[in-house]
């Protein structure tokens, strides 16, 4: 634990690029040093510096690195530094960037300033944006990049070698080179470092691969994650459902997806109906825990009209009311972890039928051998307790921790069992099962184990024992 | 939603494959079909395969192939086929495969064949082995590869580029090009793409990088995978203490890298000790939900006794029992929340102590302003609802639900700065704060939340207003 703090600040450039900026040192030499550092570096700065700052330091940087900056900077702050600069100049840096990069800023520019910038950038990157602007932001196609290298599949080594250093010049991914028949369809993938130590006589068609994996640029982010970082490829290629190649998703990307799939889970699985952060004004949190809380403060208003209905059992024997925390909360707890469990499966694999039944009833036996363990030793342990410390008979308080445990129990293992059918229910109806969140399972099982206590309570005790007190 | 079929099972290779395997084709032919499929492809066949059809599958193919198609192979699984064949082979393999994944599939095989194959492996495969084995599982050196292409910091771009050919034959991860001085101190980068685009006469100091990101191996992979994240390079050097370069950390392994630590935090915030698949068996299961439900078990006990402190509240007036639950969830609901936005927040950027401050702050006043529209709701629905269904009078309708609404309140704002506190504590003493999980908040919760309630209608229904019924 002692190198936590060892390692901490080593590599804080933002003061050094800070000096340098604001040095009187000549254009020629700024940015000779300034080229030596990482964008992502550069990037950080950007916030520190004065308006006038971010000009001069614009002015001295090429367009290709101002535009790889760019890329680092969050959407909304590039926006506003955009607008700073030269509109034909913003044009140009706006040009040079991944084409999903631009996408994201261009939508935080108001509409008129977006058409002139759009009017001012190159043609090609405006037919590139044009073909990932089709995609839904919900389709895998909306995150891919048209900065890849693409070859047809019928040249020499010798000309696939011309043509990659005619290309790379442009394009950033060039560690996979994808390879296309004359009308555009993918045909496979090689890898560069095979292209750069193959004999000249090798024939190309021995160094493609043509079951490289490869996704629809229509289907949907959640169902080809899975198979994305399966493959744990640098890049993989996109295509349009005419087979065509459109682009490529690189590994960066699917980190930055993968990232946002499984925060949104985690943040619904919490009860918040996004991902937060530490800037967030207080209205916006408001807005994405508000509505969440609503709907499980109706849930809550049933469950206490369900309690009511026992108020006459709890008002003749007022110890039991006691447990009743303990009960809900074991059966919240039993269904939260199904229901973490089940959201993970449904995100991972495909289930057939057969597999969802048997999962459902896997989840209700663990519930049930937990059930039975914690069960048995709430029935030993309480009945102690009440004996001991509230001074009731042991008849008396075996009874009643004798209904804590085959409540628990049976609360547990329908908590499991709701715990996994419900996300499996939404899934079926295609409503994303970590809307299931926790919050909201444990308040559904709060009525199941409310009803198990309470009723075990009134039949056994009062019912056949006719206990009171 | 529609598309969801469509793309379904359009890359299903396994049956190609398997019929490809189970042919009688020679050899040759064999192996040429068999080259044309994506390593990942050909590992996912290989449980489908008799032990004699694997035998012949890996004589088929060649021994770099093999590796490939065994670093996608599931360590446990690939220990067992490796035991399948000679033990010659099986180091052959071995010696190709990725460093990190050998490690792993060693630790499945037992102590004395891992010895022998050990022996058997190649001298640098071994002395890569060694460099990362020295590194704790929990320390970033331990995901490194050794796989990554090193160069002289002050050769000629015609002796880098023919230095790049020699080694690409043997590496992977070559379109990032790490330079070194004479004795192996880590001093730039350089992208493949602008030594193939350079020309002859370019000077090589001009395409390098000398502020490359990097990072030290024994960096715990939790304080370093933000800003792994953040450079979205696909290849970062991982150097000794000494600024020696070791190795690089490859965006896939980022990838699973984010998967493990955001999987792991879901599943403990779920109070799983860790996550689980479909496939683990009932004991294994067991064993993951059960220590989690033993905690919660003993502190559940406690707020049963904490209860039973009130039991004479509530025996004067049980209907204020009907609403305990709605109290307890919402103060949990609302611990949840923060406690899942703390551990995001600690988890993406390191806190001033002035910050976790008002972390805190703005937690408490989230819950505040929540707590008082929820309050207030429920003050006027709770009312008419005691009312007129449980045929009370309006003024004592109205105090008990003053009295749910206010203690609603007070409990939200307290299990808010709860829910913040916790984890920010656990942070401090260098726990995991994802180990606050929200089961653990909400019991924890449910106390103040009882005491708030109870404590509230006992001092004002019954001290002051002297209800009773």
């Amino acid at each position: 634990m002692e190198n936590t703090q060892d390692y901490q600040d080593y590599q804080d450039y933002r003061a050094e690029i800070l000096g340098i900026v604001r040095s009187n040192a000549s254009p020629g030499i700024m940015r000779n040093k300034l080229e030596d550092y990482h964008e992502n570096d550069l990037a950080d700065v950007f916030p520190d510096l004065s308006v006038a700052e971010r000009r001069k330091l614009c002015r001295i940087l090429n367009l290709d690195m101002l535009a790889d900056i760019f890329e680092y900077i969050d959407e909304k702050q590039a926006a506003e530094y955009l607008d700073e600069m030269d509109v034909r100049k913003a044009a140009a840096i706006l040009s040079r960037m991944e084409t999903d990069a631009v996408v994201d800023v261009l939508r935080m520019i108001p509409k008129e300033k977006r058409a002139l910038l759009l009017e001012l950038m190159d043609d090609e990157a405006r037919k590139d944006m044009a073909v990932i602007a089709a995609f839904d932001d919900e389709e895998i196609g909306s995150r891919m990049t048209t900065n890849y290298i693409e070859i047809r599949e019928n040249l020499t080594v010798k000309q696939a070698m011309t043509e990659l250093v005619s290309q790379a010049a442009k394009n950033d991914n060039i560690s996979t080179i994808f390879m296309v028949t004359a009308d555009h369809t993918f045909y496979g993938a090689m890898d560069l470092k095979d292209l750069i130590t193959a004999r000249q006589d090798t024939r190309l068609e021995d160094l493609i691969v043509t079951s490289y994996p490869y996704v629809y640029g229509h289907e949907l982010i959640d169902d080809c994650i899975e198979k994305l970082k399966d493959y744990s490829e640098n890049s993989i290629p996109i295509l349009d459902n005419d087979n065509k190649l459109l682009g490529v998703i690189t590994s960066q990307s699917i980190v930055d997806l993968v990232d946002d799939e499984m925060g949104e889970d985690y943040a619904m699985f919490a009860g918040l109906t996004a991902e937060e952060d530490l800037k967030e004004p207080l209205k916006e949190s408001m807005k994405k825990r508000l509505p969440w809380l609503l709907v499980l403060l109706a849930l809550g208003t049933v469950v206490s009209s369900v309690v009511g209905v026992f108020e006459q059992v709890v008002s003749q024997l007022t110890i039991i009311m006691c447990f009743q925390s303990l009960i809900l909360d074991m059966a919240g707890n039993v269904g939260t972890q199904s229901l973490a469990v089940t959201i993970r499966v449904l995100m991972d694999e495909s289930l057939t039928g057969k597999q969802k039944v048997e999962l459902v009833f896997k989840e209700m036996r663990i519930a049930f051998s937990n059930g039975a363990i914690l069960g048995i030793l709430s029935f030993l342990v309480l009945g102690l307790y009440i004996a001991l410390f509230k001074g009731k008979t042991w008849t008396f308080a075996y009874a009643v921790s004798g209904c804590i445990g085959l409540s628990l129990m049976v609360a547990m293992v329908i908590s499991g069992a709701v715990g996994t059918l419900i996300p499996l229910f939404f899934k079926k109806i295609n409503i994303d099962p970590a809307v299931a969140s926790g919050p909201l399972i444990t308040t559904i099982n709060d009525l199941v184990a409310v009803v198990a206590y309470y009723g075990l309570c009134g039949i056994l005790l009062i019912g056949v024992l006719h206990l009171a007190g």
